[in-house]
């Protein structure tokens, strides 16, 4: 096998209450990658369709991942990679991690599976820090093992698979605005307050909580974000107006996907996922900013193979 | 029925990382309690053995939590309590919740259950709020229901039971000093930092997932309280020196007990909590203070009744 043909898919990241430590993955949504093992040494980008990116390794996040493991595998060998981008970069839903995520994924298949799933993290999180100046891995964590994942820690890295219940859909707007993460991070308090951050992780464990037990009123109580939310939602134009019809639409929970702008509402039961979609339609079409919407069931798998050669 | 005696338990509060939300419960430590139907209308503490505590109704715990439930039901008879206290005051392993939770628990007992268990801790948490000026309900919820119980709010009341590993138990010291709650929610900061929030609240949700999991290792890295523990420690003497010694003995993870000033430490197996003991034997008993030690399982079932007449 010498070329690899894979989906990486987008996720969400923070999920209300789990901020910088909780993802999940989604199922149709998602970039195009080839990887091809080639005789020239090194690491090339040639092809980019969807998005406007830079080929140069060093200023691409596939790149960087990519550049990342082979500068530990040294091998005498190279690979090519393309990308048939479909997530917009800036949307909140994983697109710097898709990328980072789906070179090392792809090497990683056509090298017989040298790390672990757990180690290609290790790779990914350097092409995730050169686009959001911070090591951060809940993104990447969700794409490559699926499901719900919580980064317990970074260094030593332990990742934790957290049961999906099997009723949970989400619905993601992801409005066509852009807002940097480096940005989002930028307004956030260096402090919280004790009673706030007591509350956040009594959410936060019930959460957990509620998604071993499959309890779905507990996750309605329980996806809620005292901490970030109030900063990040004044970057999202027509947050709270989405938050009240979704969750009047019976949506468990909204927030900000990641640092935004998307925003998710997990919901119970495809027909409410779908009418939380029609609701936001109403509010987003009548505001002249262009959106795109989607429903999908969680992704258990994370990265798929679509052929190999 | 008219009278019954029961036995109200021990308990363990913030255990680490689940500070102001977690509790656990203990086996074989505890008050016990004899709750009597009487003709004379009213609550009156009739007898007091083991400390030296107030009768009069309105400043115990048992008997404003006992005054909280009569006042609700308002009935043509009375109950005498009789208390036979085992926990200290102020010993940090619930020595009020016990109380609190005892008179209400007798009573609905005599009542024939018109309250269910997580209407009782509203009742108890009056009782509570006298000893700690605040209402709080990690102590009462743990002894009420057994187990380990996190308080995911408390307006409105929701208690959740999360499973006990079967190899789990508990080593705990209690030093013969005296800590005030109310001293020891004064040092805490009103303000936290964003990291060590975020720190915590991984932590807690991962303990969470590792008792659901019975997964030990990650309990060990699971169970850190980086935002209490730094202020409380101080107060307690010999905190870091127990605190080393216990986890080289093999304990999952140590911490203080409530507001302190006992020490408790989770161990899998028995084994390793005789050895946590002894090791903390030798070190306390060099220090001049007396002290008790416990190793207790964790009990499932919280309160117990004893005998009924």
């Amino acid at each position: 096998m010498d070329e690899i043909k894979i989906f990486s898919p987008a996720t969400v990241a923070n999920v209300a209450c789990g901020f910088d430590v909780l993802g999940f993955c989604l199922d149709n949504i998602g970039d195009e990658m080839v990887i091809r093992k080639v005789d020239t040494k090194g690491i090339s980008i040639t092809k980019i369709e969807g998005f406007d990116l830079p080929f140069q390794t060093e200023l691409n996040v596939a790149g960087v991942s990519a550049q990342a493991m082979y500068d530990t595998i040294q091998p005498d060998f190279g690979f090519e990679i393309e990308i048939y981008k479909n997530i917009k970069p800036g949307s909140g839903i994983g697109s710097s991690a898709a990328s980072a995520v789906g070179s090392v994924f792809g090497m990683n298949e056509l090298l017989k599976k040298p790390f672990t799933t757990t180690e290609l993290i290790q790779f990914a999180i350097k092409g995730e820090s050169l686009a959001n100046n911070c090591e951060v891995a809940d993104n990447v964590a969700a794409a490559l093992f699926g499901g719900f994942t919580l980064v317990k820690s970074l260094s030593p890295l332990e990742i934790l698979k957290i049961p999906v219940p099997n009723e949970l859909f989400v619905t993601v707007i992801h409005p066509q605005i852009e807002i940097k993460t480096s940005d989002s991070r930028a307004i956030l308090p260096k402090e919280v307050s004790l009673n706030n951050a007591i509350t956040q992780w009594a959410n936060f464990g019930s959460l957990i909580h509620s998604l071993h037990t499959e309890n779905y009123d507990l996750m309605r109580t329980s996806l809620h974000d005292v901490i970030i939310e109030p900063y990040r939602s004044n970057l999202i134009p027509h947050y709270n107006q989405v938050k009240n019809v979704t969750l009047k639409a019976g949506a468990l929970g909204t927030g900000i996907s990641g640092s935004g702008p998307s925003i998710f509402s997990l919901c119970q039961g495809v027909e409410t996922a779908n009418n939380v979609r029609d609701v936001i339609h109403q509010v987003y079409s009548k505001t002249g900013i262009e959106f795109d919407i989607y429903v999908s069931k969680i992704n258990l798998k994370g990265m798929k193979v679509l052929n190999t050669n």
